[in-house]
């Protein structure tokens, strides 16, 4: 492995050497993971924190291209700002399953077309353990912390479960330890779109030169009012027209709200995969640490020795502070030095990825007395 | 008018004798509106009770075929219940643009094929105007109280500015005097998924023979979950498997809230036109009680003599508490008599048609109390 390969702001990618098993039983072979590092590993390897991503983000977590574009959480990382890249190596990958870079159901199979539906179903654990065999094949053995907001957090509460010995630090930030009917409700509505689009061709699409557009768009705008708050949307937007004076009594996007909501959709489409996007939702519907462990989520944390810092927002009605506060007991029942943060913010789930200077500063200074009492 | 059409528990249609103007400016010719009555008119006609459907609901709102079809508020109308049959003289219309016996999109247009997207899209306000206009026919006068949940309720509070001499008491159940960004957001979504599927054909499914199926029980499945509670989904479901002892790593509903929903939205394409759904979630959109008294929802209210009643749940996150607190304050803001009662429920917003001992003994209460004032 050379430094080029450990160095990659502006991303890379790493094919695993070995097979790796799955929750399922299956097995991948060839596994391809693509990465991105922001920040200059120490010679000792003992900066490294792994940033986990969201469900539709990508490992491009910093600014890349010299800076020109902005990572989708540049107001955290980067020089001086709260995980500070002067001072730590951040290492995000793309999940498994994903559309980034790393091998999913776009990616090509045995007989050379997407694998589609032929990719094995994965779970939040499966994303972690390719995380951790990229991590064994880039040389870092241990990380100062692991961090991530929303399925980012489950992730890196998977890490405390599956690798605690491996990590100084957790972080989960607006996140929970088990996805509820509602949010599995939302989810199964989202592919229900994808899946009734019929271009979707029961996932061969990619073959068959079409994309289900439509039922991907659909699945995108049910998924965005959930990250957003009835107040965030009542600043926003309120009942404020689009563009015209009087509503139009017909089926336009009459109101601001709509014509957002069309926007978001049709954007998403041309930058996610379909297929990719029913693996990741059932990724996280299937998540539940407690059950994972027995039934009991404090079991889950046992013998762990790194430290936790969970925060929520209190206008997150998808991830609501109730599943931050079960996960926060249960750690502290497993004997974890966890601390806990509700934010007050009106923008809703959505906050982990803004400006939310109180998280910010709680985050550099979670992560900074970390790296002190390391180097103690 | 023949006593026949006035009592008519299992349903009639009557043809309006003249064209309806609407709040877009079109007008509809040969209306015809589809309505059920259950009780006995009085002598005098004092006793009617005008009771207002939700979205998906119809006139049937009491038990008919002699009581072996229960109506879907059979908890609340019929001989000794809340709003007790031997008592008042219960009347309920399909909405305008509806498709339970109302012109609707769906019915015949002047070329003898489907209206389809050639029907006016109406407003909350069209509904009761058109109700009012039946009741003209009806030879019915004056009404002892107007009552509804949820749209119903819209359409009880625009009773109360539009026609508020005509009436002695309005009720307001789990509704809004507006819908908000978030309200709009997620009939959008419905709309989208509708319009999405192909066989929709640019809502010209009837001619062509086909449905729109798949895109309609998309939209179903986004509002149901609006309709319930995150505590009732916990407690019905839960993250119980579907007849599976372990997750089964596939697209399959693999848990109870996924078959669940997937029934819901099954069970409603045999039942709902697909564009009546796009018509009524646009009426309900378009309500804003407040911008259409120029801004102040007060004066929506101003004069009115009805004295009101209106309910909320505190589970309900559709049409939360604080948009029925905005009514009440409007209503005592000009000078009505209003009541109002937060109702401690975890059944969210379809706890207005659930078993809610409190809100039925108010409401009976409400209903008694009114004509016995009347009656004095």
């Amino acid at each position: 492995m050379t430094n080029a390969a450990l160095h990659a702001p502006d991303g890379a990618t790493l094919r695993l050497p070995r097979p790796l098993r799955l929750a399922s039983g299956a097995t991948l072979e060839d596994l391809e993971i693509g990465y991105a590092s922001f920040g200059r590993l120490d010679a000792d390897r003992s900066n490294v924190v792994l940033v986990c991503h969201a469900l539709t983000g990508d490992q491009f977590v910093g600014d890349r291209a010299g800076g020109e574009k902005p990572g989708w959480w540049s107001a955290v990382i980067g020089p001086g700002r709260p995980i500070d890249t002067d001072r730590y190596f951040v290492l995000c990958t793309n999940v498994l399953g994903g559309c980034s870079g790393s091998t999913g159901p776009a990616s090509a199979g045995p007989s050379g077309g997407a694998h589609a539906l032929d990719f094995p179903v994965i779970t939040i654990a499966d994303m972690v353990a390719a995380q951790a065999a990229l991590l064994d094949a880039l040389g870092i053995g241990r990380l100062l912390a692991v961090i991530g907001g929303s399925m980012g957090g489950m992730q890196a509460l998977q890490w405390a479960t599956s690798f605690g010995d491996r990590m100084d630090a957790v972080a989960a930030i607006a996140s929970a330890a088990r996805h509820t009917p509602q949010n599995i409700a939302f989810h199964e509505i989202g592919r229900q779109a994808v899946m009734a689009d019929p271009d979707w061709r029961g996932g061969r699409y990619a073959e068959e030169g079409v994309r289900p557009a439509k039922g991907l768009a659909v699945a995108r705008m049910t998924a965005h009012v959930t990250y957003l708050s009835e107040s965030a949307l009542n600043r926003k937007f309120g009942r404020a027209l689009q563009d015209r004076a009087a509503i139009g009594y017909g089926f336009d996007a009459d109101f601001q709200v709509e014509s957002y909501l069309r926007h978001q959709g049709k954007r998403f489409v041309e930058r996610f995969d379909a297929n990719s996007y029913l693996y990741i939702t059932r990724a996280m519907d299937y998540f539940d640490l407690a059950e994972a462990a027995g039934g009991r989520l404090a079991d889950a944390f046992a013998g762990l020795t790194a430290r936790a810092f969970i925060a929520s927002f209190t206008s997150d009605w998808l991830y609501p502070t109730a599943e931050s506060r079960a996960i926060v007991r249960a750690l502290h029942a497993a004997g974890v030095e966890a601390s806990f943060a509700e934010i007050e913010s009106d923008k809703g789930h959505d906050a982990f990825l803004l400006d939310e200077p109180e998280l910010h500063r709680l985050l550099a200074g979670f992560l900074s007395s970390t790296a002190e009492r390391r180097g103690a």
